[in-house]
C-alpha cells in the first residue's frame, strides 16, 4: 500500500505492506486531514519515523476483538496504551507513559491506505456526519478538551488568541456554550470566517486596549508571543488555556502568574465522542475550514500546501 | 514615631509622624515580621516608597468605623480595595485595580510604630495564639490559600520545593489535610526542621528520580530552576502551584505543559481568618521559624539578618 512517510529527515510516498496485527482492528482509509503536528514531525518534532497523520475517517474492515465494527465507518481515539498502568486501568490511556500515538509516536499513522488500531479505541461515525466533517472529529475534539477542563458558562468572557485552524475550531465550540467568545487574529479574511459562524471578532491590533478583559483566554496562535499577549488580556484569577504545542521556550513572566493568580491550564486533547456528537448536532461547523484537496499520490504537494502560511485544512482522499 | 522606610533606593529608620486618617483603624504595632518581599522592596521590586513591613500584630488604638475594635489584639489583612469595583463589592479586595497594599503598595507599612487600616480589614486575636504566632497570620494564609486554590484530599501526593520560611509554611499547611506531603530542599538543617514536625523530605539531589511521581507540586524556592524542577516532578494532569514572586523571567518548556496537559496555578495570598483558626487549634507550629528578634531602633541589623542567606523569620519587636 502506500504511506506518507517520515524517514531519516526525509519525507517520501512509499510502498509498504499492510499493516501487520494479529489483534488489532485494521481501517481502509478513506479521508485523512494534515495537521500543524505532522508538518512539526516533518521537521523533526518527537523524532518520529514511520507513516505520518492522525485524522482520519476509514472503514473497518478486520476486527477479530470486535466483529461487530466490520464495515463500519469510524475515527479514531489516536493514543493507545498499555493496557496495565493505572492510567489506563482507570480507562483513561491518553496520558498512558508506555503509550502509542497514531503517527506520532511509536505507531505508524493515516496518510495511508490502511491502517490499525485497537477495536476499542475506534468509534462507529454517524450517518447524518460526512466524511469531510468526519476527519476533524479529532481536531474537534481537542478542541472541545477546553470546555471539559476549564468551565464556560454563559458569562464567561473567553479570548481565543489565533485565526488558523486550531483557534477557529476552539472559538467554536467554546461559542456554543457562552456568546461571549471573541476570536483574536491578524488576518482579516480568517477572522471573516468566524463572523460568518456569528462569532464576534478582535484584530490583533486592537487588542492591546483589552487588558484584563476576559475570564478565560485559549492560546491557539503558537506564536511565543501568544503567551504574552494572554497574561495582558486575562483577569486577575482568571484562566489562560494553553492550546498550541509550539517548541519555542518563550520566556515567560512568572511574577504576574502568581500575582495576579492566574491559572495556566496545558490543554492537548480531547473525547472524540463528545467531537461526534458536535458535528451530528451541527453545534459546530467545520465545512468552511477546508482549503483544499489532494490524492494520496499527490500526498507530498498536499504537504507543500499545508505548510504555506495562512492555509486552513488540507485533506488527503484516499483513492484505494 | 519611628519607622523603617524606603526612599529614592535608600533604607533608614527615620522619624515621622503617625499615620493620618479619619476614618481608618490605628494600631500600635506590637510586633513586625520581616518577609522576602521585604528585601525584594529594598532592592526596588514594586518601586514602593515610605514605610515596609506587612506582617504583623498589634493593638487597635482608635477605630471610628468599628469602635468595638479598639484594644484589640488583631492581624490584619494586607489588601486595601477600593470598596466600589465589581471585586471589591463581590467581598475580595484582594485583586482590586485599584487596590493599596500594607508596605507594598501606595500604603506605609508595619516596620514602625503605627500604621492605619481599614477597620474591616483587622481580625482580633484568640487569646490562645500568642504575638509570636500570630505574626506568622498572613504568611500562613498565603500558604493555606494554596488548599483554597487547589483540593488537596488525604490521597493527594504533594511535593513541596524549597526548605526557606515559604516552603515550610505551604508544607505544614498543606500536611495537615494530607500524611503524603513532602518538602525538598538542600539544607540539612531545614529539612530536619520539617522532620520534626512530622514531614517527610526528600534532599533535592534525590528528587531526580521521583519524576511525574506527585499530584501537586509547589514552587516555593523562588529559584528560577524551581519551574523546571516542578515540571520534572509532576505527573501528568497535575498540577504546579507557583508561590514564589521571583523577579527572573524563567524559561520554560511550553510543550511539556501542552503535552502532559499540566495545570500552572499562581497563588499569592489567602485568608487571615483560616491562618488564626489554624493557629488556635495548633494544627501548624510555627515558633520553631523564628531566627532572632530585634528591637525596632536595631531594624536594619534585623534587615541584614533576614538577607543573609538561610536564614527563618527574623521578628522585630516593637518597643513604643
Amino acid at each position: 500500500m502506500k504511506a506518507l512517510r517520515v524517514s531519516h529527515g526525509n519525507t517520501s510516498l512509499e510502498d509498504i505492506g499492510l499493516p501487520q496485527t494479529t489483534d488489532e482492528s485494521l481501517v481502509r482509509v478513506v479521508c485523512s486531514g494534515i495537521c500543524n503536528t505532522d508538518l512539526e514531525i516533518i521537521k523533526g518534532y518527537a523524532a518520529f519515523e514511520g507513516t505520518i497523520g492522525h485524522e482520519f475517517v476509514g472503514i473497518v474492515e478486520h476486527s477479530p476483538k470486535d466483529p461487530s465494527l466490520i464495515g463500519k465507518r469510524v475515527v479514531g481515539e489516536i493514543n493507545a496504551g498499555c493496557g496495565t498502568c493505572p492510567l489506563c486501568l482507570a480507562g483513561d490511556p491518553r496520558h498512558c507513559p508506555g503509550r502509542t500515538v497514531l503517527g506520532i509516536k511509536g505507531r505508524d499513522g493515516s496518510h495511508a491506505e490502511y491502517l490499525s488500531l485497537p477495536a476499542a479505541n475506534l468509534l462507529p461515525v454517524p450517518d447524518t456526519v460526512s466524511n469531510e466533517q468526519a476527519v476533524f472529529a479529532e481536531p474537534l475534539a481537542a478542541a472541545i478538551g477546553i470546555t471539559e477542563q476549564v468551565e464556560i458558562r454563559p458569562e464567561t468572557r473567553v479570548a481565543v488568541i489565533g485565526d488558523g485552524k486550531l483557534g477557529q475550531l476552539c472559538v467554536r465550540a467554546i461559542s456554543s456554550l457562552t456568546a461571549k467568545a471573541s476570536l483574536i487574529g491578524k488576518h482579516t479574511s480568517k477572522l471573516k470566517m468566524a463572523e460568518s459562524q456569528g462569532i464576534e471578532t478582535i484584530p490583533l491590533e486592537k487588542a492591546g486596549s483589552m487588558a484584563a478583559s476576559f475570564d478565560v483566554v485559549v492560546e491557539a496562535s503558537g506564536a511565543e508571543s501568544g503567551f504574552a499577549s494572554a497574561l495582558d488580556l486575562v483577569r486577575p484569577r482568571g484562566k489562560i488555556v494553553l492550546k498550541s504545542t509550539f517548541h519555542g521556550k518563550p520566556v515567560w513572566e512568572a511574577w504576574r502568574v502568581v500575582v495576579d493568580e492566574i491559572t495556566v491550564v496545558g490543554s492537548r486533547c480531547g473525547r472524540l465522542g463528545s467531537a461526534l456528537e458536535y458535528l451530528a448536532a451541527g453545534r459546530v461547523r467545520v465545512d468552511d475550514l477546508i482549503d483544499s484537496r489532494f490524492g494520496l499520490t499527490k500526498a507530498l504537494d498536499a504537504i507543500d500546501r499545508a505548510s504555506s502560511s495562512g492555509t486552513m485544512k488540507v485533506l488527503l482522499d484516499i483513492e484505494n
